[in-house]
């Protein structure tokens, strides 16, 4: 019998996969890719759009719950900061050591759980200032989820080097791509060690969430 | 602009796509035929494995809220039962008249929220005796929903002699099928009205979920 694999996606508008006519977004991708690779997997996406760190890191817990009342290899992914470098009434929504402070307590709750984590740094907004400031929190990202031994993701640099997702971007609210965009993110996941810790995960029976 | 159209799906494993290699489900494929139709959509998929309708009932107020604070046109769907006729311990995890009777609290929920509802119909659940039971309840359900004002996808009658479904089903884990079977549970959808309901949206601003 296979491995009983589930893996919650936590995060905001990237993970929800807005915009992408596909209907697919870089988590569906990754599912897909996982299938493909023999390892089949039950997938929530629990990706809210305009969602900052501090409110996934408030809701988590509670919609984890519902889904990890069976006996399975659970894991779970963060995929969170780009709301956060907004500025809203002249100030930023979130802090950046608000944000890594965020990331930490996520990481230090699934480590408690022994739930196998993994995280996927913030994607670019689409607008220069903000996207200073979300070079600055993915690595400052890095370092917390280094400092937790949780694999970690950058996508930043590569996306906003991606020609499909700058171009999609422009082409649709500025900030979400279409289907070129969310694949490469995908891929970068993907090529970032997404099977290798899929594979990995200890078997764990019904965790006490 | 176009319309921030935003549906929020709950459910059971087969809202969830559960089995389907491609990621998509069911959901995933009329989000994408929304998008192909020229009415794009923000779709939260809220299924979850092994639930039943009181289940379902119980958590989709508290999971709707975070979903739910944009200025945006909002609209709700409910798809569950299978997991009710399930036989455990020698008796049924939920009766007839019990999801009939949750269907119905949702369905006023919703109303009272102003929040456009539709109902997809439960699914076969592959073993002859339970899916006696799943078409009474569908039929059951059919009757709630008409009751509340509400489109009712059917979609057991159909799923049960469609060949993909049963097939991909037999070859799984006997209930969920592959991405055939969702494909039909999808058309199903499509055929059953579900762009008219979506276009026909009313525009809600900040519901006070």
């Amino acid at each position: 019998m296979d491995a009983d694999r589930r893996v919650l996606f936590f995060g905001d508008s990237f993970v929800a996969g807005v915009g992408d006519p596909t209907a697919r977004g870089w988590v569906g991708r990754v599912v897909a890719a996982s299938f493909d690779a023999g390892l089949p997997l039950v997938a929530y996406n629990l990706g809210i759009r305009r969602e900052t760190s501090l409110e996934v890191a408030a809701r988590w817990r509670d919609e984890a719950r519902p889904r990890m009342r069976a006996a399975a290899r659970y894991g779970v992914v963060f995929s969170f900061g780009v709301n956060d470098t907004t500025v809203e009434d002249g100030r930023l929504r979130v802090g950046p050591a608000a944000t890594a402070d965020a990331l930490g307590r996520v990481l230090d709750g699934a480590a408690r759980l022994a739930l196998p984590a993994l995280v996927v740094g913030p994607a670019p907004a689409g607008e220069p200032a903000q996207d200073t400031r979300v070079g600055a929190l993915s690595a400052a990202l890095r370092r917390v989820a280094a400092a937790c031994g949780v694999p970690f993701v950058d996508v930043f640099a590569d996306l906003r080097a991606d020609a499909a997702w700058t171009a999609e971007a422009a082409a649709g609210d500025g900030s979400h791509p279409g289907a070129g965009g969310y694949a490469a993110l995908a891929g970068l996941v993907l090529a970032g060690g997404w099977l290798p810790w899929l594979r990995g995960h200890p078997s764990r029976q019904n965790p006490q969430i």
